[in-house]
């Protein structure tokens, strides 16, 4: 199964006194199935010219010109991935198109459209479904995504799931098989403030007020809850002939375990080489997910690609099994994250 | 959004006293994530010509030979869609996959692959997934669909989400929409079966004892388990010409009504020709869901094709809004069903 699930640092509990949903305010059950379908789909865009039929038949229709589709598909629950009173509605929106779009971009791929699946409890606000669905059609529109297709069902608590699409417009797929020793190590986009967002969330700094924070702070908690997945990165690695890619959805060093494990190399990583900034610590940068940063391998003679960063280099398998290790060292901070097993 | 919802007849209920998920036996969260990921793989078609990259990297690719693709989504949840105590998890897995792929073949399509994105409590026995994905690859084997890509997240209650994607094979899908005075109005498939099996279990008869039923009611019981869609009706009908068609997920009359609007027509049905079954009432037949029955359009000159029957007939919007009859008359006995608004 595709593996860009999200992993908190932190993994979010309702707190026990947690509200319930709206009360004094125009709920689903108040508007019925009928019109909450109908003030989503005001809000989602649902058509290009590649839509043959768009949403409202039993299923939809769409040309694929590159006669290959590459797709993936996650699951957010509420109390899980995310916290009403944390995120916004928008914000969720957001986040549920990026860290699947970001799975895409992954494969050198271009997003191109979502299909979006709800759970939505009958005394949920009307507006929060409205904002969220504004929310994704945000994240959708720089990028020309639509939205194909949907389903919507009463339930106890808020579930969303995505599964999107994307074209790699003619060009092979990346895979995180390819990894060669002597490759170069990159990553594109950020690492490690999303999770230092949420240690800000958990430590009850922030939540619900952006001005009681300032400087990169208020950027941590931002980036927790909108994700900036470097999308352009993707493709233009795939052109560069990157030989592996996957997102950060996890953190770093448990990503490229993945491409470790795929390629059977091993991965070392610089740790004086890895982005960072002012106010992050190490065990952040290397650990923390759900920024969905791109990391890629380039051969020797690749030039690496505006936007991509150097952090570590792709080495023949030692004596033990592959894996990845930070300045020749196995990492021994906190990392890895299971969603089922005993409690985290 | 496409509109393949579920609609029992009785919404389902989870009774106050049901039983938490496993003791005593092996549960997800012995075995973890990626045991239980293991486990589920090795019982899914994961792959066939048309997967070029399969689950198990960021995204799947699957070629697309006809450069169009059909896809739909559906979630079902314990409780609402499914009991444990009424339906195995081999049920669950077949119903999951078929009344998604019903979806598909309503347009005219041949299913190719799914996507599945389940909840799971940590606490459920792992056997219940396991036999839930072998229910799953049970449906897919006749089509040669392949489970291209998933997602497995702890959560309180089971959910599942299922996108499905299929092939026009070089045909125009057949829409909703194309309904023309004078059509036939045919059905391929079953109505009110799973109604009545679901009556049955609400009435506390056959849950988990088939042998204590017999004759029709063991196969009402079945049909409400493991619904059979007509899957290769739908092609037939596109290739035969239909004007029009969609899958009964709601009832018969409920899902006609789609037609009539879409199509801006009225539509009678003569309830002499709906096929019925012994022990069916007529409000079974005509507003029972979950059958996943075809119901298609043909033109006056077109030939009906095998495996349909003609029920009514299409006409002209009389004085009122476009909408369904039976027998001249407006239905006045029980149909229709919302997932939202004031509880059923």
């Amino acid at each position: 199964m595709p593996a860009g699930r999200t992993v908190p640092v932190h993994p979010i509990e309702l707190p026990p006194g947690h509200p319930r949903y709206g009360t004094g305010v125009e709920t689903i059950d108040d508007v019925g199935e009928f019109g909450l379908i109908a003030r989503v789909l005001a809000r989602l865009p649902l058509t290009d010219p590649d839509t043959l039929v768009p949403s409202g038949d039993d299923a939809a229709v769409l040309a694929i010109p590159d006669g290959r589709l590459v797709t993936s598909t996650d699951l957010l629950l509420e109390g899980r991935h995310f916290r009403r009173d944390w995120s916004s509605a928008r914000d969720v929106g957001h986040k549920a198109a990026a860290q699947n779009f970001s799975d895409i971009a992954a494969m050198g791929g271009v997003p191109t459209a979502l299909l979006l699946a709800l759970v939505l409890p009958g005394d949920l606000p009307v507006a929060w479904v409205e904002e969220f669905a504004e929310g994704v059609a945000a994240e959708c529109a720089p990028l020309g995504a639509v939205v194909a297709g949907g389903d919507m069902v009463r339930g106890e608590l808020i579930t969303i799931s995505v599964t999107v699409f994307g074209t790699l417009e003619g060009r092979p797929p990346v895979l995180r098989s390819g990894a060669r020793p002597g490759d170069a190590v990159c990553v594109a986009g950020r690492l490690g403030w999303s999770a230092a967002g949420l240690e800000l969330l958990a430590a009850g700094i922030g939540g619900g007020d952006e001005a009681s924070v300032g400087g990169t702070m208020a950027d941590f908690l931002l980036a927790h809850r909108r994700p900036r997945p470097p999308y352009a990165a993707g493709p233009e690695a795939a052109r560069a002939g990157a030989t592996a890619m996957l997102d950060v959805s996890d953190g770093l060093l448990a990503d490229l375990e993945h491409i470790a494990a795929a390629s059977e190399v091993a991965v070392d990583i610089e740790s004086a080489s890895v982005p960072t900034a002012e106010g992050l610590r190490l065990d952040q940068v290397l650990t923390g997910g759900e920024d969905h940063a791109l990391v890629a391998t380039f051969g020797p003679a690749t030039p690496i690609p505006a936007g991509w960063r150097r952090i570590g280099v792709v080495g023949e398998i030692g004596a033990g099994a592959p894996g990845v290790t930070v300045d020749g060292k196995p990492w021994d901070g906190p990392g890895g994250f299971s969603h089922f097993g005993p409690r985290e």
